[in-house]
């Protein structure tokens, strides 16, 4: 059975505000829930159209039209979860580090996410406004990657002046990554969408890199920014 | 103004049997319309709440609520245009060939057509199972790359079996591509989302080649197939 405030409480998660202030955050499907709910992460409540042999005080057993009232998708998946969205952790200098400069589309950062994971980036740095990485449809993106990769929201000028790593920017018209020299450790910038890295934040980057189009030159259009970050990790771990 | 009958064809051509039958597709917004006017793709008509300034025989001005009842988009752009489907050329053997076996979500082959038209490759190589082209949402997804790439369906295992190309198929468990020498005239074949390269191609492969996860040994998801031809094409293309 589900109560009135509990329907409140989840349908609430949608927003970032209250993500915020609840501490808490939704992840759908029973996959996905399985992988958390053996990672570090902690549960909150569960709701659930089939038991999943937890501790009974947060497993909800509801039906599938009690699962449509509170689910986030067209076609609810089974179970719907609440985690305990974790502190971040210090971040990791002695690694390579991701930083994202105002990325805005939540299937973007969820793949850059899960890219993180495989290529073995402890930390995922984002300036405050890129998208909130426990919004719904980053966490339907990320497929559990999300428990294993250190995030944290900072002011990304802040973070970029004070550190002692080189910092790589992702542009347009950079030097060939193909030709770079590129560390173990260092930070790599991506921008945003649209916009590509700021302008504040380009005037920190040591090194401005590339990927070569090898395309024909009416080929306008320039890589999305997920693609992008999937073949410049791929160059910074290759060694 | 609108006729029933062009509401009847536009509407027919979501389903592939129509598109095929009627050798015309669909691609909505002002950008991606007017980047495929510039290409070698022909315009069959265009429905546009502001004039183009095209041929007035294939421009119909119509209302944004007219628009509306043509438009596959929750929230339509402007412009929607019918275009000829172009006849696939000889695929030309002396260069570098993608294959795709199986593969079946429609945003994933739209932004495998931009990383093909961003890495020069002219030929995309279906099996008949692959998911259509010309599909909606994938053109949604090609941003006008679809006009700059050649796309053949056909019998992958006949297309395989017949040339003298080298054959690289991407495995989970397959040889580092990092120390793979790879050659500039190929195949990369690319595998379905969930079950990657089928046996019968497999078998027809002659270099197994994988990107080396370098994370958690708990990450056990796969990379995105889209994430992976981003990868393998940038090896192959960086020499």
């Amino acid at each position: 059975m589900l109560s009135k405030s509990q329907v409140k409480l989840i349908t609430s998660l949608k927003q970032k505000k209250y993500r915020l202030l609840h501490g808490l955050f939704v992840v759908e499907g029973v996959k996905t829930i399985q992988e958390l709910l053996q990672s570090k992460l902690k549960l909150y409540s569960l709701y659930t159209t089939e038991s999943f042999n937890i501790d009974a005080k947060k497993e909800n057993l509801i039906s599938e039209s009690e699962l449509k009232r509170i689910s986030f998708l067209k076609t609810p998946n089974k179970a719907l979860a609440v985690f305990r969205i974790p502190d971040a952790q210090p971040i990791n200098d002695s690694n390579l580090i991701l930083a994202l400069d105002e990325l805005q589309d939540p299937g973007n950062l969820g793949t850059i996410i899960r890219l993180c994971d495989w290529f073995g980036i402890r930390d995922l740095v984002c300036s405050k406004a890129t998208v909130d990485c426990y919004n719904p449809k980053v966490i339907q993106a990320t497929m559990g990657s999300i428990s294993r990769v250190n995030i944290s929201y900072v002011d990304l000028s802040d973070y970029l002046k004070k550190t002692k790593l080189p910092i790589f920017g992702a542009f347009m018209d950079g030097d060939s990554v193909y030709k770079s020299s590129l560390p173990e450790k260092g930070i790599l910038v991506m921008g945003n969408e649209g916009n590509g890295i700021s302008h504040e934040i380009k005037s920190l980057t040591n090194e401005r890199i590339s990927i070569p189009r090898f395309g024909n030159i009416q080929a306008t259009e320039s890589l999305n920014v997920a693609m992008a970050t999937a073949i410049l990790l791929s160059e910074f771990k290759r060694g």
